[in-house]
């Protein structure tokens, strides 16, 4: 009996979202930026964070056992992780994808059924038609997107400035930059590089704010401008960050070809999203990514290194590659 | 910069409901049923599911890449686990529970941060003051609850029948039995044995109709009561499975006192639940399971091995036991 197979990976999975749900209201109660204050015992951490009794230490305590806090004679503490990556006062936050995760994507996928019967995306642009045009709109939430995204480009961000060949080239733009995170991570890595960020007018404050702070912005400045109405700047190398993911596939291919366009011959496009493997069998990451633009979009998804590839070379590039980046990013190059 | 700390495990825990709604809804769609009856190409199995074109191949190939099921050349099909657990036509089918997840735990999560806030209960028992009256009282709500409750009983039935000293027993009562999975698995197992079910009215034909099924109605009975307002049946062993964790400590308290009076001297109570860890930092899933009762109940909560053995003892029992039955579930066995 106890040697067959048991549920047990069936409802690790299936009750999985427990802890995911447990992490985003720690992120949105700011428990984390609060312990790295320093510790604090049950009493004073449930004050400061206004948790009731009834529900503070068992929720404290699950967030040890999911080795996200640590707990040393009834106090807690961060873990060198979450004090890194969760304190929001520490340019190293990455919680405004979470933040965006527990106030948009989590109730969101409840509707994921109704999605996969229809194809129809099931946010609020159901009834606008276009969710990015009310987030631009609004200037609160357009901020907190643009952090979020800089949450999940940061290691991204630094994976390119690694592995990419910076030395052959001396400027680049990023498409549809939010906050900066790759423009400001390229610059402050190579001295040698100067380069833009592009996205909607919208965008510039908030884009010059952060280059500001991260102490690049005479070699980074902000381009504005829609890719779907304007050619794309020109420069030796382009950057598209979870964009193409974003739209259709002839939206994708157009966004391809205008990019073809501004390059110089030898200049190089990175695309690098959440890139499914060939065999879409192993990035579960990806291929739920994907799910999660038919919840949000009413055209977008993920796609594979070969999927890629193939449109770039149909748009006229000549050699194309695929690295990875982190653990489920990887970036697509194409050589004009 | 690849050595250092990464925010990896922070992502795939704060993503995790991806996979696991993609689970929930998978269930719900009848996907595992569907293959149970054949592998089946992405054309046919959207047809059968209902699956729009956009959203079939990426919802498949993710169920795929998390090993719920497997394809070749194109073809889809269960893995061993998920056609045994999650195929509604199989008696060891364990979904009930996800069906109840989908519908009404993952969206009950949702309102975590205001249940950490305020201490109360974020369901429909927030408006009527009790959330079994309000099951109770709804036929199919009862149906789809109590064979939910099966599919978290299953295992730890098996265990309970392989692991206590039965040879010692002759009856036994399993208090709030809900579809009867704990006495037909205990009756099966051990042919000596006789004993009942214990719930309120309303469930007495659901559990004859699973009791029928199982094929033990000859020894294997259905007992009416309320266990707030009546005394418990007697039995050499009395099993409450996942009954204790339901209500706030005086209740609980009640419980086992009543338990006592109705057992023999040197009679046994099974108390089986999620028992958290006596220090608290191990088992995730009890912790969480103790905030979804603080969403789910007025007063609820789950508790370690040491609390269970306290009350207990305080009751009157002479000895006290924790014995682990899956990975997350253990029983607390006393002894009058």
């Amino acid at each position: 009996m106890t040697d067959g197979p048991t549920p047990a990976n069936i409802f690790k999975i299936g009750f999985g979202f427990w802890a995911s749900k447990a992490l985003l209201s720690a992120v949105e109660l700011g428990v984390f930026t609060e312990l790295a204050k320093g510790q604090a015992d049950l009493a004073t951490l449930s004050r400061r964070l206004g948790l009731h009794d009834r529900s503070a230490r068992d929720f404290l305590d699950a967030l040890v056992a999911l080795k996200l806090l640590d707990r040393n004679d009834g106090h807690y503490c961060n873990t060198a992780e979450t004090d890194l990556f969760l304190d929001r006062g520490k340019p190293s936050y990455v919680g405004g994808i979470l933040e965006m995760a527990n106030s948009w994507i989590y109730p969101n996928w409840a509707l994921l059924t109704e999605a996969l019967k229809t194809g129809r995306n099931q946010n609020e642009a159901t009834e606008s038609g276009d969710a990015f045009t009310a987030l631009y709109a609004d200037p609160d939430r357009l901020r907190g997107f643009l952090a979020a995204m800089s949450g999940a480009s940061l290691f991204p961000a630094q994976a390119i400035a690694a592995k990419f060949p910076w030395q052959n080239y001396k400027t680049f733009v990023d498409i549809g930059t939010a906050q900066g995170m790759v423009p400001a991570t390229l610059a402050r890595t190579h001295p040698h590089l100067s380069g833009a960020g592009y996205d909607l007018p919208e965008v510039k404050p908030i884009f010059e704010e952060f280059i500001t702070q991260r102490g690049v912005s005479d070699r980074v400045k902000f381009l504005a401008g829609n890719f779907f109405t304007d050619p794309l700047p020109a420069a030796d190398v382009l950057i598209m960050g979870r964009i193409l993911h974003d739209w259709d596939l002839v939206q994708k291919c157009m966004l391809l070809k205008k990019a073809h366009a501004a390059l110089p011959k030898g200049g190089a496009l990175i695309v690098y999203e959440t890139i499914i493997d060939d065999e879409r069998r192993e990035n579960a990451f990806g291929l739920l990514g994907s799910l999660n633009m038919l919840l949000a979009t009413p055209g977008g998804f993920d796609f594979t290194g070969a999927d890629c590839q193939a449109w770039m070379r149909e748009t006229g590039f000549s050699q194309t590659r695929v690295e990875p980046l982190t653990d489920t990013v990887s970036m697509v190059v194409a050589i004009k």
